[in-house]
């Protein structure tokens, strides 16, 4: 089962990185799978932390693919890292075991601190769609406009109908992200949800 | 906003009755709009209060849209009520306004009592899946075939991706029915067209 949750890493410089990520868990472990070249890799390897963080907030995930990383953060508990600031959850992680690869490694890390900031408000068929949406705009350059539009305007019924103010202003900056890519030629924000 | 719950209620006689519903926020208040005939409205009328509870379990609303209302409940910490066992959190609700309507009636309730029981692990693509699956299925008498098996078969992706257990088996439950509902339906469907 994949969890798709926001990874908040440091550089060695102390830098906060912010980043979606779909996750696995594995007993008291949580398995990261990044796409290289990834920044949420480079700051694990070196740090050998980092933190999941669990939000309801879809515009981390609309915002970091449509390049708006500055999200706010708080120092962790136990890892030198920081945690997403409004995560309804969050859990704090040391690297185990790092199997390196070319494309995808697999990063083992064992979860040392579990708190929980609030209480989930149930589904809501925006978000979802958010986060659909969230994965197409990830993959403009690698689908046709035909599916991206088809897809799209599906995903809107739901937001038209169950959206709140924060849904609806992330589904802006990903139809705004893909109404850019389509009138330049330049593929945006590759790579941006690893 | 619209949150998908489920709202739990107890008849005059002290049966529970287990019913997924979208429901709103306003201040310290949730409204309910069920569509009548809705044995929630009747339970909330007859006794004046409800439980809505918060869950990622979507077994609960796949099930109740396939028959399967089962589900294990707990007493409710300050009204006369029962909430979903293994639910994240629940809001203990009573009734303060009903406006009746034909259709879709309107009832405020104030939250009496808010808990929270288990901690949000991410979104989970699979269980957006089986929430949209689920409003299909309980729409298959409305939809065209077209749309349903085009729908299923976008949704289908995100399950075989991201599903654990329980999604597959929530999805299993969606697919067998709408499997069922062509099976008894179609060839009368189908003469009356012709």
């Amino acid at each position: 089962m994949i969890h798709e949750t926001v990874v908040t890493t440091l550089s060695k410089q102390g830098t906060a990185h912010v980043a979606p990520m779909g996750v696995r868990f594995d007993g008291n472990n949580i398995i990261l799978m990044p796409f290289r070249p990834s920044l949420t890799y480079d700051n694990i390897i070196a740090t050998r932390c980092a933190v999941v963080n669990f939000t309801t907030d879809v515009r981390v995930f609309a915002g970091c693919v449509t390049g708006r990383r500055d999200w706010p953060t708080l120092p962790a508990r136990e890892v030198p890292c920081v945690r997403l600031a409004g995560a309804l959850a969050h859990a704090e992680l040391r690297l185990t075991r790092a199997r390196d690869d070319p494309l995808r490694p697999t990063l083992t890390m064992q979860r040392v601190v579990d708190a929980t900031h609030g209480a989930f408000t149930g589904f809501n068929r925006a978000q979802a769609a958010v986060i659909e949406g969230a994965v197409l705009v990830s993959r403009l350059h690698l689908l046709p406009r035909e599916k991206i539009d088809a897809e799209i305007a599906y995903l809107k019924i739901a937001v038209d109908k169950t959206a709140g103010p924060a849904e609806h202003e992330a589904w802006q900056w990903l139809t705004d992200a893909i109404a850019a890519h389509y009138e330049s030629d330049e593929p945006a924000h590759q790579r941006a949800l690893s």
